[in-house]
This record gives C-alpha cells, sequence and structure tokens, in this order.
C-alpha cells in the first residue's frame, strides 16, 4: 500500500529550478501540429487555425484531493492529466495541449518527481496531447499540482451545457460509482495497515474499485464514437462532483426538469458487492459519489437508434419542463427531488 | 503595515463551492471579441480566428511568493494577474484571458477573497482581458493562486527568446531593482511592527520601492510602443528572476554572448537611496533582484534611430559571438562572467 521508498535520493536544491525543469522534460516530445512551441520561452505558442479554442483549468492539492499513502505518484501525475482532458473532452472538443504548474516541499527527493512526471507522460502519449509549459516551485507544505488543459473544436462541433431540450433524452458513459467505493476502501486498508503494518491485504476482488479511484480514464472514446455514429449531444458535462450535482447543472444551465430512472443507473457488479460489504446504499454512491469522469450528456430522441445498441451508453432519464423539476423515479415508482451533494460534502 | 481585519466574516462553508465561485466572479464581464464562452462551463471557449494563441502559467503560494502581512489581498490578486500578462507580452502579444484557480485554508472569510478578487478584477479591466475559467478549493495551509494567462499574435510578430544575433543591442524597459528594494524596506518595517505594534513608520522616502513591490505593472504600454516605432526585437524575455539570469537565457538560447554595461543600468534614485541605507551594491541588485516585470530584449542595430530617444527604453549591452562569452563590463572597465543568480537564490 505505502509508496516505495526509493533507494537513491537526489535533493531538488542540488539542480535549481531551471536545472529541475529542463530534467523534468526532457522527454517530453512535440506531436501536435497546433504546437508551435512548447516548453522554454515565457510562453507557448499555439496555432488553432480556424478552430476554436478549449482551455480549463483544476488544482489538485495533497491532503484535499489525493494521499499520498496509497497515490502512487506516477498515478497521480497521470490522474492530474486526466480530470482535466475530461473537461475538455465534456465541451465534445478534442484535447490537445497541457501545461502543469507544481510546488513541492523539501520532503520529496528528485526521483519522486521524476515519477509524478513519468505518470504525465505517460497520459499525454496515451491520449496523444503536448506538454507546453508550466512552473516549478517550492511549497512550505505538500505537494500541489495545477493543470491547464487546451483543446480544438470545430465552432459548430460545441456542445455547453446549456442545450438540453425537453422530451430529449438523458445519457451516460460506463458506470457509475467505482471510484467512490475505491476510494473506501483504499482508506479503510490504510486504517488497518496502520494497526497492523504486516498485513498483506487482499485487494483482487476490489481491483476494478482501485483501478477507477487510481488510475482513471478521460473518455476521449465517447468523443469519437459519438461522431463515428453522427450524434451531437445538445449538453454534456463530465461526472467529476457526482451524478445529482452534475444533473443539476445541466438543468439549471439549460433551464430543464428532469426523470432520472433509479433503475437505469449503470452500476458495476463490484460495486455493488463493495455496497453491500460497506452497507451503504449503491443508488446514494452513483448519485453522490465523485470522481469517475465519465460524460453525461442529452441527445435528441430522433437520435436514439444510432446509440441504444452501444455498451458504452446507457440512457437514465428523459428531459421535462424546468416546472416539473428534477426528480429520481425510484424503483418502486416514487419520485424524490434530486438534491445537489457533490462528493466533497461527503467526504468532508 | 499588517492587513486589515474586516469585521464582518462570513464563513465560506455557508456559501459552498459552487456558489462561491458564483458569488466571487459575479463582476467579471466579458469584453473580448475572442471570448466565445467564459465561467460557466466546463471550459472556455475561445476563438483566435487567424492569430496564434500565447499561453503561460504561473504558481503564487503563501510564504513563498508573498506575505499577507505586508501584501494586502487586493495587490495580491493585481500582482497574480501581472506577472502571467508579463509573460505574455514578453512574446510580443496582447494579453486577452486568463483563468484563475485559487485555493485558501478556512482562516480566510469571504470578504478576504473578495478583495482578492477586486485585485484580480481591477486587473482585467486595466489591462483589457477576460477572466474566463478557474477553480475554487480548500487548502490544509494557506492561500495559493494558480494563473494561466493567454494571448494573440500574428504568427510574424511572435518574439522569442532565441532569435538574438551579435552586434545586436540590449535594450531594457524602465529601470531594475526597484522592487526587491521594496521588498527589503517592507521586510525591515515588519521587524520593527514585531518589536513595537504602535510605531508609524516613515515610508514616504520608499514610495516608488514599494510599490514595485506591492503593484508592479507589465509592459503592455512597451509593446505598443514597439509596435508604433516599427521595430520588432530580434530576441524578448520579461524580467521576473533578474536581469542577470534573464541575459543568460537570451544568450543561451540565442547562442550568442554579450557585454552588459554596468554604467548603463537604468536605476530610479530611490534604489541608488535605498542601496546606500542597506549598505549594499546598487549593481548587484540590479543584477539578481527580481520582479521587476521590465521587458528585456534585442534589436538590430539598424533601429536604434528609431529607439534612442525614448525615456523609458535604454540601450545596456551588445551581443557578441558566443565564445566572447557573458561580461558585465564594469564602470573601471573590467569584464566580469555574468553568473545566473535568480532572486531565489538571493532569499533563500
Amino acid at each position: 500500500m505505502i509508496e516505495d521508498k526509493n533507494p537513491q535520493r537526489t535533493q531538488l536544491s542540488d539542480l535549481g529550478e531551471f536545472g529541475l525543469i529542463d530534467h523534468l522534460t526532457k522527454n517530453f516530445k512535440i506531436t501536435k501540429s497546433s504546437t508551435v512551441k512548447g516548453i522554454g520561452d515565457d510562453a507557448a505558442v499555439l496555432n488553432f487555425e480556424n478552430k476554436q479554442v478549449v482551455v480549463t483549468t483544476d488544482l489538485l492539492i495533497e491532503g484535499v484531493h489525493f494521499d499520498l499513502s496509497y497515490m502512487p505518484l506516477k498515478h497521480l501525475g497521470y490522474k492530474a492529466v486526466i480530470v482535466n482532458l475530461s473537461d475538455v473532452y465534456a465541451m465534445n472538443a478534442v484535447a490537445t495541449q497541457v501545461t502543469i504548474s507544481i510546488a513541492v516541499s523539501n520532503r520529496f527527493p528528485l526521483e519522486a518527481l521524476e515519477d509524478l512526471y513519468a505518470g504525465i507522460e505517460t497520459a499525454a502519449s496515451i491520449y496523444n496531447i503536448d506538454v507546453v509549459g508550466g512552473d516549478t516551485t517550492s511549497s512550505n507544505k505538500g505537494l500541489l499540482i495545477s493543470v491547464t488543459a487546451i483543446g480544438e473544436v470545430a465552432a459548430d462541433d460545441v456542445v455547453y451545457r446549456s442545450g438540453a431540450q425537453p422530451n430529449d433524452l438523458l445519457v451516460v458513459s460506463g458506470d457509475l460509482g467505482a471510484a467512490y467505493m475505491g476510494l473506501q476502501i483504499l482508506e479503510r486498508e490504510k486504517e488497518v495497515f496502520k494497526v497492523n503494518p504486516n498485513n498483506q491485504p487482499d485487494l483482487e476482488i476490489y481491483t476494478y474499485l482501485i483501478e477507477r479511484q487510481l488510475k482513471p480514464e478521460a473518455r476521449k472514446d465517447i468523443i469519437k464514437l459519438l461522431k463515428d455514429l453522427d450524434v451531437k449531444p445538445t449538453a454534456m458535462i463530465d461526472i467529476s462532483d457526482g451524478l445529482s450535482s452534475e444533473i443539476i447543472h445541466l438543468c439549471k444551465q439549460s433551464q430543464v426538469g428532469c426523470d432520472l430512472y433509479e433503475a437505469k443507473i449503470p452500476l458495476d457488479p463490484q460495486v455493488i458487492a463493495a455496497c453491500e460489504e460497506f452497507n451503504i446504499d449503491s443508488t446514494t454512491i452513483a448519485l453522490n459519489g465523485g470522481e469517475d469522469y465519465e460524460l453525461l450528456f442529452t441527445i435528441s430522441q430522433k437520435d436514439f437508434p444510432k446509440i441504444k445498441a452501444n455498451p458504452s451508453l446507457t440512457v437514465i432519464g428523459f428531459m421535462k419542463d424546468a416546472s416539473a423539476g428534477i426528480d429520481l423515479v425510484t424503483r418502486a415508482e416514487t419520485k424524490i427531488p434530486i438534491k445537489a451533494q457533490g462528493w466533497k460534502s461527503i467526504t468532508d
């Protein structure tokens, strides 16, 4: 569970600030035609020609957003990129570049930052983006990472949160709640480890949950799939805080209401099993657990035949007039108003 | 000296994350034609048509980059924007948008963040840029601000650090060392305050120094001036870490050498007086003091007549072959190799 202590430790101060940036970024390659100039000047220079540019940014802080006692630094670097790319895809755009700023206290040796950047490089390679800039500085406590992601999209293809219409269908990619249950498993094992450091936990049965927490993926594939299926969502958002708060964002910005069908919410069998083990209601977890980074979108009913056979997409609801409210339709066919309760409220 | 304690304190938890963002950003107006969509979706959407896009990012951390005991939050918000805009101007670009991410511990009431955002808004208004996104989260220690600035520039107008040629002239805007001496004054007054809180310091004679530290400006005016004078620098960088390290960056990336003339370095009379008072060599301060946010650039000799009469610009050196080295030519006409020693080295 606990991060390996690398036997070789190089003090950051041995390199100096400029040496550190050069060292950490020396493996990054520029592959996008839109990157004119990457790392190494006052700013990166990009060229999107006739495309629109999408920009989003996120801050990840040790002790708030991640716990290094079970989050390996390589995974953290990967995840820091992924959570930002997810926002780019949620605009129906293609991610092209990121900038990475980190602040580290001197408790981190160079080798730890190399692991972090290895994860960043892996994400950049898999998602085909360039790392074009950033900032490396010291912090007086812990590690923090600030990522800005940039993407491109044809003006006609942008999908906002605000375009949903009454009678549209509400669709979600993948399944929900696994990342949150993965966090519960990791937190529990951390407590067990504190009591008995020699205990070797068997986490085999939770593999999917832990992977969803430690190595989430952004749904670039869904953006491509929708294009291939010739479906342009009417509204879209990524699920970072939890299904309930994202539905409320979509409904408020689109000025519509929604019926969400409890029975339709896609859950992985491991989520159902873990919820039973922890004695938590799986619908509550799907609604309020965060960090799934799935895409939530609405489509016109005429597009339903194009998506209905696809195993990656599930219709979970139906958009209504705003006056009809935002409701969960339970398995017992009763309606309960959906409240905004992101995962931060759960864990705080 | 010490930040006013606002009698009204609103706990951040009273608003919730989404309420907080809405509250802090409600006064931000979108004025740039390149901003298609600002705050409020998964990402901002921008449109630069046939212009190239410039992107730069910086992280400011309490206790490392600023000290709230003498830095009012409004000034901090202003400065956080300015330091990033300075990097955009150093590409010979026009700044158009910023994103702002902040992390705050719960020791900050809402009113403190309102002050911070008032400074951000003032900078956005004066420099004519849009605030198009960001992230607000909690930190477990202190305040940190991450800013990403975006600008636009015609492909032919971009100026890199790498274009300087032997025989080019080295030019600097404004004067140097004042921000660093302002920091020395503020640090000294903080120590005096600790010993005698009733002491009313007379800081009148240091006004310029303190203003350069607490309310720096980015040289947008110089970019316009150069355009008006029809001068395109061959290379350019902004002076954030100190003249010596910026000269070394320019020389290394351009593969040239340089003679820097000590007698030509522009110093404000307040810098000279304060250096005498503190018994420090003013050339050392000009070379190694940071945060002046002036522009350092090289021009072809043929452009010298266009700039020579301008009080905002000073020719301070002469570019040579790389083999000739990077030297300070002292008032005594001796040559001393210039070493990279940014302001971080001084204050650490």
